[in-house]
């Protein structure tokens, strides 16, 4: 694993597989692999043992791969998937970690292969190495991060009265095929009332200029990914808007001085939760404050209620509350930050407009 | 199912239930949803019993399920993954269907939701029935069919000698926005030898404007899938790559002649292997010769050697014969065809430039 980036982390993986009494682990899930190597394949089995590591593929990658990521040790997936060539003996394994994640299909097939061994989830700990970021990919991170606020920056220009959500979400994956690699996760798009709906699916709903918008996006680059959340601003407000979107804004920024490497994922969801209650909208932010952001969209941690996951230096958290009141207006605001030694660091820096 | 477009789908689907002897099926494959009731939801599981159909989906999209499915009973999918309100009576239940594609994770809470009873995998009777497209499937993937090739058209007047792969998969990627939804996969161009690769991930090779482009491109549309691949033939060809590529397309055309309701999958795909065989480019053609497109990219039928799947009319395939020469050139000609009463209709339109 000598110059592997990601060495710290597979060592970590396999001492994992060792302390569990696992014989092996195999991994499949392509952000995992991912997240354990370095490298981004859609058809790769990685097979751990305390001791050794081998990644499969087929032909199609085997030369990219040796080539891209030579610390690796790499074999033939169809061989693997086959009745023969395991690493020898492995049949006789009697314990062996999987991913929870795979298709229940692909489950069998490792059942097959294993025929005598007990299959162990290791799903969990795989995600939980995942969590906390080596600085080469707070690094990649921050660069889509950065990317995003130019993106946000350039569409609200092309943005103009008459447009309808599709075209806006449009101008969005433009600029995010020119200048990233594509849209993170589908981007929203609401206008006015529309926010209400958290997961609003951008229509042809049209934009009179004057109306809110609500703009949840995130970009792909170099393999991670991003994610924000802005409003532009209503020309006449309603008193209600105004005092919603001051105080989701007050929430945001209040998780964002709370937050301390220490304290729990729960906490920090409870420092805007707490704050928006108190002012009589708890009901009304019916998800979580946020989620870990990476080579996935979503990752852990979650910053959710009940969350015991304590934060530590390293990890990424969006700071996403927000407000919904049916029919009417929805407002959230979201960050992605970096979970300091003293706090965090937001990374984004798209200005959070005030009244 | 009155009204229901896909009617005819989900009561033969609701028959196959009570043929199998089953209580009920739990389908919750967004494709497989979607086949069976029109609705593209990312958060659906449509309960099927012999006699009823519930579209389980959570708030956010209850909504618009009622407005753009009004003939779909809803419900709340967490009252239906906890413990109580399944339909009365389920969880006495002694044989219930699934799809083998799930995480094995929802397994187990589908075995926990259904303590009695037997998990019997029913994917591949959706797979099967997905198989033949509706008259409105059918000029969904039309439409999908003659977007790419009006991109195809467009993308070509953009190319430019010192663009590289890269830039000429974002130019593709971009009008697949903003006249489509977007890929249906991603794009694939290969600049001279790397097109020997047939899974060639656009890089940053430059075209000289005379080396040969192959180009791989989908689009998807209304919530179905093209797919096409093209050749910009060299400016001074050698002669081994005319030599191929007119082997190529005569394997492509001799396969849409070939191609009659009745035969065998199978047989199609010998129709074109046997000719680039005999020719002595047999093993260079190294997969098998098309899939069926529709909602997804790859559908049955499969038109594989050993495939023993009768053809019928209203099922799509794509007839990609290639020949891959590794460091040297790779040629891939793909059209997409519909199975009709006589033969095929091929529908994707683009030239096919011959020498």
């Amino acid at each position: 694993m000598k110059n592997n980036p990601f060495g710290k982390r597979l060592a970590a993986f396999s001492a994992a597989v060792a302390d569990k009494g696992l014989d092996a682990a195999v991994v499949s899930g392509q952000s995992n692999v991912m997240s354990l190597t370095g490298v981004d394949c859609d058809n790769a089995c990685l097979f751990v043992t305390p001791r050794s590591v081998v990644f499969y593929t087929d032909f199609r990658y085997t030369a990219s791969v040796n080539r891209t990521a030579p610390w690796l040790k790499t074999g033939d997936i169809k061989k693997f998937n086959g009745k023969k060539p395991f690493p020898s003996g492995a049949r006789a394994f009697a314990k062996i970690g999987f991913e929870s994640s795979v298709p229940y299909s692909k489950y069998l097939t490792l059942k097959k292969a294993f025929p005598k061994a007990e299959l162990v989830d290791v799903l969990q700990s795989i995600l939980d190495l995942r969590m906390e970021k080596t600085p080469e990919e707070l690094e990649k991170i921050r660069a889509a991060v950065l990317l995003n606020d130019e993106i946000w920056a350039e569409a609200q220009k092309r943005f103009s009265p008459g447009m309808t959500e599709k075209d806006m979400a449009r101008e969005i994956k433009k600029l995010m095929i020119e200048r990233g690699d594509g849209e993170a996760f589908e981007t929203i798009v609401c206008v006015g009332k529309n926010a209400a709906e958290c997961h609003h699916v951008p229509d042809s709903t049209v934009w009179n200029g004057k109306e809110p918008v609500l703009v949840d996006m995130g970009v792909k680059l170099g393999g991670y990914c991003s994610d924000m959340t802005r409003n532009i601003l209503p020309d006449r407000p309603s008193r209600l808007y105004k005092k919603v979107y001051s105080l989701v804004l007050e929430a945001n920024e209040r998780a964002i001085k709370a937050l301390k490497p220490g304290m729990t994922a729960g906490a920090l969801d409870r420092a805007a939760r707490s704050f928006l209650e108190k002012n009589g909208f708890g009901k009304a932010f019916g998800h979580s404050l946020g989620h870990g952001v990476g080579i996935d969209i979503h990752e852990a941690p979650a910053a959710a209620k009940r969350s015991k996951t304590v934060l530590k230096p390293g990890m990424t958290v969006t700071i996403e509350p927000g407000v919904y009141l049916e029919g009417n207006l929805g407002v959230r605001i979201e960050d992605l930050v970096f979970v300091t030694e003293n706090g965090c660091e937001v990374v984004s820096k798209s200005e959070k407009p005030r009244f």
